[in-house]
């Protein structure tokens, strides 16, 4: 089952159900009124939402229309939680080289929580206060899950997993490592993130879904120009077992998004990467210093996760960058 | 004015208006439903709070009932964001001490992102699930703006202030230098945070809202003895600065929660704490090693500053910490 959130002049816009194509969609609002309402009420609402969504994709669903991904918003155009983890290790590897930061314990994930109150729609223009601030994107995967009680197992934490997303964790690199050195995570290096415009149900990633993490290759561009084509599956942690480190003296609300952090591979030199930082880190192991620079005002990147069978799968996020008002 | 939050059965419960010495209470739910609504359209709705507080306070609010603070939720039961400042530097210094920090730079607020889509009520329990954690208070002050734009200065920043509260910071010491260290900040050490019952205006605290800061003791009880005493005022950075420090980036959505982190002061051998890690690090310092635990089930903690006068402000934090089911 694939949904979305559409523009219907209110901020949390309105739930429709997409097809498996991505070509239209239903709206789901008798169902559920947004993504966020059918979290709090998932296993009352989620066997509505599935018959809607295999009417759909048998041509068969009243109220079908054309569904124009670059018009969605952000699934959760606001969540109340965002912990986003850093479990790729060699992304960790080559952000201490570049940022001559201490080595992180192994064996324990890594996470902070992030600014939650607006998740940019995977077209809108992304605005920051000044190139100086060293703007870089950073493509990941997300889950969504129900409603997670305190001291939740990793085992337990898979079937809280009610949708997988797509994610742009914008980063300001120049302020970053002054507010890591505090301790105190990030504010300033850390604004609003993106996601793509279709979250899925575990199950439409088929035998990708792997050891709860996403076994796809998130292609990444940047002024059309491949980037990265990382894969999302090899985490040192998986995504329950985050889910559950989240959890271990908090419950999470329903609608709470754990994010994998930037995507990278070891064979970052076959495949490249997720963020420009860690490019920078990789020229400066090679070549002795970073020479490609962060982005520009007008820059834009575009990040999608296909099917292994080259199929839409949560869209693409295709953002530019401009200068903020 | 004087707002509080009162349970109706919803997960936000009702907007209500509270005398000034917090004995009686009107509804509100024609003028905003919550806290969240009066802050989203807060120069709408100011003028018509305001006026029934004054008919509160003459004795002519139609619709006046008694009100226990005790039974009112958190003002904001739960937040789009809570971005938590450590602005007293005899803190910092003294958990530099205790745990073995670098110190930090000055010059630079310090701010974490903290979870917010919980706020305890003002007497309910504190569930933990472990007394092995280092369960510890940290009473603190914080401020609600209403939308703020973007790269909003210090001195633009005060008008967007719209609400004063009084916050019991939960932490987990055993946890808290371990994700200190990593630099991501804390998400295993800070479960939900308590907020005192009433939210305040600016104006009811008079003279002692004074360079945006306030200037009132915070009077901390653990198990009914005094712990503390400790001064809101002397602060590094205005609420004001960090405000404006949090605005750097991003724009703060109505219903921010900005806190000032745990009160503290440089004579603290007198005025005591407002943290048990706090005279721990005291202990440390003047004892050669930490002698108070940290919290056992069954504690209780009792947070209040009063005004000048002596008189009721935002009412009591007052809480029992048990072993989470």
């Amino acid at each position: 089952m694939k949904l979305a959130t559409v523009p219907d002049g209110t901020r949390d816009g309105a739930l429709v159900i997409v097809a498996r194509d991505l070509s239209r969609a239903v709206p789901a609002g008798d169902i559920a009124a947004t993504v966020q309402d059918a979290l709090d009420r998932w296993d009352a609402v989620q066997p509505a939402l599935a018959a809607r969504f295999a009417a759909l994709e048998a041509g068969s669903a009243d109220g079908a229309v054309p569904f124009d991904p670059a018009t969605a918003l952000a699934p959760l155009p606001r969540a109340w939680q965002w912990l986003d983890g850093s479990a790729f290790e060699s992304h960790g590897d080559l952000m201490q080289a570049v940022f001559g930061l201490e080595p992180n314990p192994k064996g324990r994930p890594l996470m902070y929580q992030g600014m939650s109150d607006t998740f940019l729609a995977p077209t809108q223009d992304a605005a920051f206060p000044s190139e100086a601030d060293g703007i870089d994107f950073e493509g990941e995967f997300g889950v969504i899950v129900d409603a997670v009680p305190l001291g939740v197992t990793a085992a337990d934490a898979e079937r809280h997993i009610r949708l997988v997303v797509q994610i742009n964790d914008w980063s300001l690199r120049a302020i970053a490592p002054i507010e890591m050195k505090t301790g105190f995570g990030w504010i300033q290096a850390k604004p609003a993130s993106s996601m793509a415009p279709v979250a899925v149900t575990p199950d439409e990633l088929g035998a990708a879904w792997r050891d709860g993490r996403v076994d796809l290759p998130l292609v990444v561009d940047w002024n059309g120009v491949r980037f990265g084509t990382a894969s999302g599956y090899p985490m040192a942690f998986s995504l329950p077992e985050l889910v559950a480190h989240a959890a271990r003296t908090r419950a999470l609300c329903a609608g709470t998004i754990i994010g994998t952090g930037t995507v990278s591979n070891a064979n970052f030199r076959e495949v490249g990467s997720s963020c420009i930082a860690e490019r920078r880190g990789i020229e400066l192991l090679d070549e002795g210093a970073p020479r490609t620079p962060f982005m520009r005002f007008g820059d834009r990147v575009r990040m999608e996760a296909r099917t292994t069978d080259d199929a839409p799968l949560f869209g693409a996020i295709d953002q530019s960058v401009v200068a903020a008002k």
